[in-house]
């Protein structure tokens, strides 16, 4: 076999066998294969497309060309979320310990942040001490201990991923519904998990801004997930605001904590829990969806949940203060709100540029390279479909420095708009896929 | 300007402009652009297709990648032949000396056989002492005192297409009508000429196999040439069969020699006589092609062609009483002849399987690190619309080993075909385009 053939074979819109892919990715993985060969075939693999049974053996060869966690001998299903992304997007600090609180492992390998959405790793790290940097060792004693772990992207944990994807990022083939697939399910599958509940965003905020390319990306995940013998659905959720009322880490740290104490927005606690719900279910831990929703709910109302978060933190050398006293999380030092200037009801928001603004003013990542200031953070004030008066407050920033708050503010106040009629309202979770 | 970027617009089918071209190609020759980001820009193109505009820009950053040889102090009018490559193709042998002792100037960068095509430069380097490898200064001192010069293509001559080439043949982007007629335009015109007559072959035993295929790469050709300010016109001519009787270095030498002693196979000569005609008439040095072809024969009637061919030889190092003298060309030491089983019509052949059977019998390159035997080659019997009787030869192969005499003779044997009925006669030119 050679690699040159097969690059031919896609670029000619050719079906690869499982060995072919295979042959790809661990010569690529190796070192056998260069750069400039896997380049080309990931452009003819962008612009042809790769069928379903090719993603499987792509996110098969990807999960392999490094370690896959074995916690079959920790009793207990493993199941995780993986989300695709958004602004205010914190279940994941949520859902982990009711979850693990109604006794399902959450086995969780998360990412950082980047450009307009954050990082569950990054957000934990708003909790002083709190590790995320284990080794797979301790990763699966504290997972056996207390039933969640939360860990970030180890080297032995899908090398090919991490090097395809270093190259997909400079040569134009990031965004396809195939590869982030393949991407996705390599790390997530080599948990070592038996279920897996994926949260599709969709909306002005989510990297899928059309309902049917997520549904797309959904139902690919879904399937691979399926022919890799492991159970998956996908919830296709609203990203056209922001999810709950706070960004930013400490932020999101505190509304979530909030959250776990049986308070907190609406919105978020219902996703939370609607998520936590698929989780016991898939786990098999309760015989319906609706059942693990009570379940869920019980975890919470008990203060299972949030003693379960506590145990935590303490496990991975966090301050598990946090939970009683947010003073010990990083603040920013000022605050300042920005106003409406019209009246109507609130229509709809370009909610990535929320996103945008809060890394503007160091509280993301612009570039991979970025520190994150903590403290900084952004709440809003507003949903759709609230009513709001002229100078009324539509969010407040809560910042270290003001070297780009003027063009922050007016990113913010320019992603609001605006009707005369009261908007309808949306369905949070849009459609389940999988199911 | 970013590369990234420049992929992602001709991933989405985007146009390039001029300087975005330039850009790219002048980053990729300097070492700024890496390799994978141009591989996947290459496979984009490969996929996505260039238009004339943004052909002709990429030929033009090829183009002055590297030293443009400028002929300008040097009388009379420049003109230069490109053939696609076949087998039996030898016509630059004859044409060149043919067009130079007409007083028109024939500056040829040529290239080197792989497959089951030979080059201009491995022929006439059978010819013992023939230097191929001069410098430009020597290349010019040359052209000047004789009116013709034949070289390789120099380290200074388009570097970009050198570090292209390469790229596309480890990442199969090679068969593509933009991307070849980019790479042959940029060596071509790097040459300094005022018109360029090409040779596109088509057939069996030709790149394209398909006469439609070889129209494409014309009309993109001609229409390029004449972007850059260049006279030019293009030839579709027959690959059905090989050109001439003879294939293998010395062998096309030797045929090459006849033709210009006012002998030789019809079909060489015509063409031969052809393309001069053309060389000729895009040179103004006649009113009309028809002018040109009775120039072209008067040059070989009254041997200066021959005595032009003596001189060029003499110039580059070779002995030159190969014109006499065909003894002192390496020869093959044993014949065999290759016989037919069946009697009947020869109606066509796959030429191609020729040029592969001479290269595998060490009569050319079947890697770019083969040595090549100039002695090994080819003599065919009949063509296509002769009556062959079983057991008649067909074709009779000049060897040195036998190690894979066996598999040549079959594929020989296999590649004549035989009809009951007599094939109507092919033309040999085909069709003009850029007339």
């Amino acid at each position: 076999m050679r690699a040159v053939d097969l690059i031919r074979k896609k670029r000619d819109s050719g079906e690869h066998s499982r060995e072919e892919i295979n042959f790809l990715i661990s010569g690529y993985t190796r070192g056998e294969i260069p750069d400039y060969q896997m380049s080309a075939w990931l452009m003819a693999a962008w612009i042809r497309g790769l069928n379903r049974s090719e993603l499987a053996s792509l996110t098969e060869a990807m999960l392999y060309s490094g370690e896959v966690v074995n916690l079959s001998d920790l009793p207990g299903k493993k199941v995780d979320k993986h989300s695709t992304g958004g602004v205010g997007d914190k279940t994941s600090l949520i859902l982990a310990p009711i979850v693990a609180a109604g006794g399902v492992n959450v086995p969780m390998i998360s990412g950082r942040g980047l450009g307009h959405t954050g990082g569950t790793l990054d957000k934990l790290e708003s909790i002083p001490g709190f590790n995320t940097a284990l080794s797979l060792k301790e990763f699966r004693r504290i997972l056996g201990e207390c039933g969640m772990a939360l860990i970030g992207q180890t080297a032995e944990i899908a090398p090919a991923d991490k090097k395809i994807y270093a190259l997909r990022d400079a040569t134009s083939t990031v965004e396809n519904v195939g590869l982030i697939c393949a991407s996705i399910m390599s790390k997530k599958l080599a948990e070592g998990i038996d279920a897996l509940v994926l949260d599709v965003k969709t909306g002005s905020g989510a990297f899928m801004k059309k309902e049917e390319d997520a549904v797309m990306l959904a139902e690919v995940m879904v399937d691979t997930a399926k022919r890799m013998g492991k159970k998956a659905v996908a919830l296709i959720t609203d990203m056209d605001q922001p999810l709950g009322r706070m960004a930013g880490h400490s932020n999101e740290v505190i509304e979530s904590i909030e959250v776990l104490k049986g308070r907190g927005p609406k919105d978020l606690r219902d996703l939370s829990l609607e998520l936590s719900a698929w989780m016991f279910f898939l786990a098999e831990r309760t015989a319906s969806v609706e059942e693990g929703r009570r379940l869920a709910e019980t975890m919470v109302a008990s203060g299972q949940a949030l003693g379960k978060f506590r145990k935590g933190i303490e496990l991975q050398g966090g301050d598990a203060r946090v939970v009683e006293d947010y003073k010990i999380l990083p603040t920013a030092q000022s605050r300042i709100d920005v106003t409406s200037t019209a009246s109507g009801f609130l229509a709809a928001t370009d909610c990535m540029e929320f996103g945008i603004a809060l890394a503007m003013l160091g509280g993301g990542r612009e570039t991979k390279e970025d520190k994150i200031d903590h403290g900084v953070g952004l709440e809003f004030r507003k949903r759709i479909g609230d009513r709001v008066e002229k100078g009324e407050p539509l969010a407040t920033i809560h910042y270290n420095s003001d070297a780009k708050l003027g063009e922050a503010k007016s990113r913010i106040a320019g992603a609001f708009v605006f009707s005369e009629k009261q908007p309808g309202e949306k369905k949070l979770v849009r459609r389940l896929v999988g199911v």
